[in-house]
């Protein structure tokens, strides 16, 4: 593996299952791949999970890690080119990105999406630019219009806790109060079209995902409907992709309450955390036995190490 | 040992004495224990010694740190059940705890006095949601009501320098301009009724300690006469607990100056630092040949280094 | 090598080129001499390359490091004596740079001019203060009036690129928006002077340095006579010396274009980086294939490992 922005790219599924079974089973078993490798994180954005279990997936890997807080330490980054730089940005990424590249191995790079304008970000203008001028893999620590390393932490949690080869998984939108990327619900998508799942997606109108990641998808606006027979419920927010990066509702009915769970089959809850309690999910469903909250941030490690190690080995 | 909160937790204080001594002898000979091994800082507040001395305890143990500055680059964590997080806060804290405890193996953790309430403060409510919810072993790194590593730092360093067995020690206060917590007076004061020394606290009136610290303890209001005598001045400013976080009183009349120490039998001085020069203390005192700040503060890697080291044991 | 505040500290040039040579073409070979041994990077002021090239050149010397941002997450700083310590600075730098000492084997200390005081500013105040208090080896990762490590990565690239062995290097005044301190011109002369180099200083009335690091130099006011037959271009803004810290010019005619680059010998382009485009240099030159700010950026790896090799050896 050279660069990883998408779960299209961990090619055998059944593969990579196995494989992050084993290094979950025995972390510590491919210290010598990392040995002498540095692991450079870039954070445009605020991270807790991201942060630490990707450092500790490297760390287990033997590598050393350094972390770069862009907005924080560092110099800001003009990203245009020909601008006369007479602001307040004092480096361009031209360069910048480059210079990381010479002192590392491998690049992780965390970049939102800005919603100034839909086609600077689902052009994912930022990644690219470090895939393309760093010299260095290059992997998505959640981009603008994906997050591969959670929606694999996300597959492995549904293949450790399924009952049925092809479970039902339903995506819920949930209610929010500011305006969220769609990085995660469309990652989550291609993750489930993927592993081949039951997999249907329930949100307002006007909240349809791009339809690049929805195609053949089930897509319905009426959420009760969804739950009905749901092994597995993924709820979270995001802003509406039509009418780009606007908050159209933050209707609680469709936050996901004891009430909603009751009309599933018995099902998981899942998020990708930070949630928004009594916004997105009900405190009784989340600290309920059926919740795959932590277990599913626990996995975060096992993903970033897989993705990690099987970029170490092509290098 | 378990989770560390309280210099009372160190059991046998000649043997603590003992192992440190060891520890300082020869940083490095416990590499094995810690191998593989994560520790995971969370810093809810600022910090030079501690986090320093902490990370290079660590180290000296073998093991990887992660760092978490929870008010830089993180998550704002909202700590009450059943809000709804409409607002700037977008992670709970009953989420985001357990997930720190799944990337690593322990957990130091800074949380300071807040001073919105006495019984939050003294309820100790976000440290023991760490020992309640991370599933991992949790020292502190000063909480609300105890800064116990430097207190054990304070022990050694007195027990180092100490011409008597039982040494008179006098914790005095001294004027600020802030409202500080009483974390390091409360610590000191159960650290120095463990040793069996002579101990005596002076402050003004209205700022004794709670009584739960102070028990069996000569406390006075005459700053004079405690230090008659003395051997170790320990200086520290704290806003009252009666009529709590209040300051009332900055009377430089209180600062420790070259007149004061002369009422002693030639004390060392000692402070936890950082310190308000020429508030707590004059320049003279602190940069003059009885001044213990700097060994006092080097000890801080003992200190950690014992209790981790005792922690990694257990595991 | 104790300290290492500026390139007059090398020793022998050949012997210094002949060591990086050795460590660019074999990084890991010296990590025995790092075993156990902590650096400590103390940043009061921004840093991308110092921050990632001086940990990656530690790590690859088998070190710990340790990074403190002294203005997140640390305290402020009171640096003169015999203030009374009322205001915002809780800590004095004459107790926090001994702390620091006692917790590390090597300090490195970035401390940028403060524009407030030549007097201040050339005195190195905050540098010297580390290599007097600490107790430890200093080394500059850019000081108020030198940035050695930045002007040793700038030798070492013109000995990689030079086609004759006394090269003409032309160092050239550029425009900036803000007020930029001399510690990059004043080192950059420094080793140009100890090197041999045809060296000559091009900037605007009102902008020449310091007397005591242009000795011997030619220096001139017309940026075209300068530029005719350089090997090197080195362009880089400072604010005025003798109207210390002001911005007496913005003048774009100083901007390094293609034009400019057409009067020298098919010179090389070198910058420290962070570089203004459209300022300092044209998008056109700074991505051609002239340019060597990307090589230049990555010895700066060299650079520090060889410094910071040389004080581990003399431990």
């Amino acid at each position: 593996m050279r660069h990883f922005t998408s779960v299209t790219q961990l090619g055998d599924l059944r593969d990579a299952f196995a494989e992050a079974a084993r290094i979950k089973e025995n972390p510590f078993a491919d210290q010598h791949l990392g040995k002498n490798k540095t692991l450079l994180l870039v954070f445009f954005n605020n991270s807790l999970r991201t942060r630490l279990s990707t450092w500790k997936a490297a760390t287990n890997l033997g590598m050393n890690v350094i972390v770069l807080d862009v907005n924080q330490g560092a110099w800001k980054l003009e990203t245009e080119r020909g601008v006369i730089m007479d602001g307040d940005k004092s480096e361009h990424i031209l360069e910048a990105i480059p210079v990381m590249g010479s002192y590392c191995d491998i690049i992780g790079v965390r970049s939102f999406a800005r919603f100034e304008s839909r086609e600077d970000d689902y052009g994912e203008v930022i990644l690219n630019r470090f895939i393309q001028y760093s010299g260095k893999p290059v992997f998505s620590m959640e981009a603008a219009t994906r997050h591969p390393l959670q929606t694999f932490a996300d597959m492995i949690t549904i293949e450790e806790y399924k009952k049925k080869s092809r479970p039902k998984v339903v995506m819920t939108w949930a209610p929010h109060p500011k305006a969220l990327p769609q990085a995660v619900p469309n990652s989550f998508a291609e993750g489930m079209r993927l592993a081949g799942y039951d997999f249907v997606i329930a949100n307002p109108e006007g909240y349809d995902l791009a339809p690049e990641f929805t195609e053949g998808v089930t897509v319905t606006h009426d959420q009760d409907e969804a739950l009905r027979g749901a092994d597995f419920v993924y709820a979270k927010n995001w802003a509406s992709y039509s009418n780009y990066g606007k908050v159209l509702s933050r209707d609680k009915g469709w936050t996901v309450t004891e009430e909603k769970m009751a009309l599933t089959d018995n099902a998981y809850f899942m998020h990708c955390l930070p949630v928004r309690r009594n916004m997105i999910v009900s405190d009784d469903v989340i600290e309920g036995p059926r919740s795959l909250v932590i277990p599913e941030a626990a996995n975060r490690v096992v993903s970033a190490q897989t993705v990690i190690k099987r970029i170490l080995e092509s290098l």
